[in-house]
């Protein structure tokens, strides 16, 4: 065998790479399945001072007691240093996810620390639940739209997603069954639910009370386990949150739970609540991955948990999300009439669904020279759908540019309407062909 | 389809898990391959107070600056906190990238921060390359023995694992132009040579200048790219570190880094430096992972390194390494004048050759009851071999515990010739059968 890049009769694929990459011909074929999201280059530009970007996922986390951190955290390395600076279990400190625990209690939900796994991130969490349930080609049910993040980890490990449709209450549970009954009869192996059922992201819906139930009832009849998605929900802005799917069968449902919006996302410190052999095998699979956690950022939320009012701080997020989002809404009835949106009551985004004929992807670089940014509804489907959507983001701008942002998308809004009268629908490009991979930016 | 735990007519793999975890007929074929490490609950012993443990791979950091990082990362967290406490980039912060350019000139090694990606310890670059490269069923050329964590993550994507021989100067390069050639001869797709030239773990042997290029010539003709593993590479000795086997194809090598070892394990701060294409490619998979490396660990080594006199620390992390290298191989002269050893020169580790007919896989229960514990060398085979030897590492324990548990060792392995001298050779398992999973603590 040649080395790679000297070959002169490699195959189609060798050929279509090697002159970029001498190691194109090498790579497992999950790799081929990732690729840097279309909207990458363009968020390049989109992080001007100039723009107004209502497309990231950031936290805002300009209100965070920065003397408190800094003095506990020297308080904890000269205390703890070699325990804060060593490896730790593969599981995570039994010390924080006792304290995940107590998190849980708000979503209802009654669990032992020993089933628990503290994971780089909700993130990671994600990738070892794909890891341990997928094989190539299996099937996974999640809502349309979707997650940014898990559609990529789920294409990255192969597998087929189906998506379920949502309206203001969230999951449709008769569609569900649907979707499940129909899966089956094509014979295919659905392995997991993944649902963001509070504030979800891209929708800002949350699925309501009395459907709650009925998911766990379908997905526990389909031999389908529920992947519950839940990094919003104590930021609800109007009530205390809806209890969990997990507390209506703790068998049935892994639960992901992250620090990143509650608190900060700096520490990459995100958790999840399993079955206990189900945790058992993501353990594994997660000392394979890093080994174990990071210790300091562990212990140190550990310890803002136990010496700071944290649920304090989350209704200071809440409150400074909600005048946001109060902001986001306002502006859209007022320059983007034409448009229909959800309301958010809690978390971080609106879902916009654009005038009949709009292209939300093909609009996007005109937005960008107008000064503002939004993500596709395109990156939150697997199939290439979604562009009459967009996902627009009131978490991170003052209400201020908030209000900006969203005049300048009216005036782009506007002068996209008057193309389509005189042109006609914009050009789309055939479904399945746009499917983007996550970037760190539209999460 | 029934719910996994109700169904009575589910097949052998079902029946088999389903009493204790109604989801094991779900998990993907990958899933199955990953097993708890049988010594695992011997550790759970061996980590008792009395044990004196030769087993573990935990850095000693005792001697780190406390004071010093309490009030660098006080600073850090005042003056920079919502940088710290944010998501960053996928591929890790430009400014500690830069820095590991810095410190990667002690291997002779000349990048550029572009090609570096920042990574959750070099654990999960291990991972990383492992998914981007592996199909089931893919072979991957390793030393025999080879380090236990890796061998673990190629379990978990299916590889097949090929040992190739070392000697005291560590791969021997016509064994493994051998190996390739017989591999290739029987159709098999080797994707790369992992390798630990430095310090080896387990083995403690140090691959020889000379044979350097010779190893990256013969991976370069057989199409083969090099995963070298350097986590142990400044903890030399007596001499400063051999030129990487990176600076003699930069093209064909992607070496891993770690400041667990030089700095501390508790930040999970590992890196990868790779072709171009493929850390583009690496960086992909690790935000599917976990979307950005954590913020707190990477701005806080990078200020160590930049405000601390940190290679002094390595030095003296030299210092206290070389007598506890002492302590071991002076104890190991005294107590088991029937084994031989390899003679590191740095690292962590020895390696043991057990005198003939003893099992050290079988041998361990007896060493933990008398109170000492150290990892069987059949954790470094992906074949059920290695039961001749044993791992001893003199990292975490003091002079005085290190020749005290070589003493009790030393009573273990007179009694264990004994009986082999009155019953014969212990009873061996057949190969296959004991391939073990990582642990953390086996690290």
């Amino acid at each position: 065998m040649a080395h790679p890049s000297d070959s002169s009769a490699g195959s189609a694929r060798a050929s279509a790479g090697n002159r970029l990459d001498p190691w194109y011909s090498s790579y497992a074929d999950r790799s081929l399945g990732m690729r840097a999201s279309e909207v990458r280059s363009l968020f390049a530009v989109a992080n001007r001072p100039e723009v107004v970007s209502l497309a990231g996922g950031m936290p805002n986390i300009e209100g965070l007691p920065l003397d408190f951190l800094a003095e506990m955290t020297a308080r904890l390395l000269r205390d703890r240093g070699p325990k804060l600076l060593q490896y730790g279990g593969g599981q995570g400190e039994e010390e924080i996810r006792t304290q995940i625990v107590e998190v849980m209690r708000y979503d209802g939900i009654h669990a032992h620390p020993d089933d628990v796994i503290v994971t780089t991130g909700s993130q990671q969490a994600l990738d070892l639940m794909t890891q341990i349930f997928i094989n190539p080609g299996d099937a996974i049910v999640a809502e349309a739209p979707s997650y940014v993040g898990a559609l990529g980890v789920f294409r990255a490990y192969q597998a087929e997603v189906i998506h379920t449709p949502m309206d203001d209450h969230g999951l449709i549970p008769s569609a569900l069954e649907e979707t499940l009954r129909r899966a089956e009869a094509l014979g295919k192996q659905v392995k997991f639910l993944y649902t963001v059922p509070n504030f979800h992201n891209p929708a800002g819906v949350t699925l309501s009370l009395e459907r709650r139930p009925q998911v766990v009832e379908i997905c526990r009849r389909h031999g389908v386990i529920i992947l519950e998605d839940n990094p919003y929900g104590l930021l609800g802005f109007d009530s205390e949150p809806l209890p969990a799917l997990q507390t209506f069968d703790p068998d049935a449902v892994v639960y992901l739970g992250s620090f990143s919006k509650i608190f900060a996302p700096g520490y990459r410190v995100g958790w999840a609540l399993a079955p206990h052999a189900v945790t058992q095998r993501m353990v594994l699979a997660a000392e394979s991955a890093i080994l174990s956690p990071n210790m300091m950022g562990q212990l140190s939320i550990a310890e803002y948990l136990k010496s700071y009012d944290w649920f304090q701080q989350v209704k200071e997020y809440r409150s400074m999300y909600r005048e946001r989002r109060d902001a986001m809404l306002e502006s859209l009835a007022e320059y983007l009439p034409s448009s229909t949106w959800t309301v958010p009551d809690g978390g971080f985004y609106t879902w916009v669904t654009l005038p009949e004929g709009l292209d939300a992807h093909a609009m996007l670089p005109r937005a960008v020279t107008h000064r503002v940014a939004y993500v596709s509804g395109t990156a939150f489907f697997a199939n290439g759908e979604g562009r009459d959507y967009m996902r627009l983001s009131y978490c991170y701008p003052t209400p201020e540019n908030i209000r900006e942002g969203v005049r300048r998308l009216g005036t782009v809004v506007e002068a996209e309407k008057e193309l389509v009268n005189m042109f006609g629908a914009q050009r789309r490009t055939p479904p399945g062909s746009t499917v983007e991979y996550p970037s760190t930016e539209t999460i």
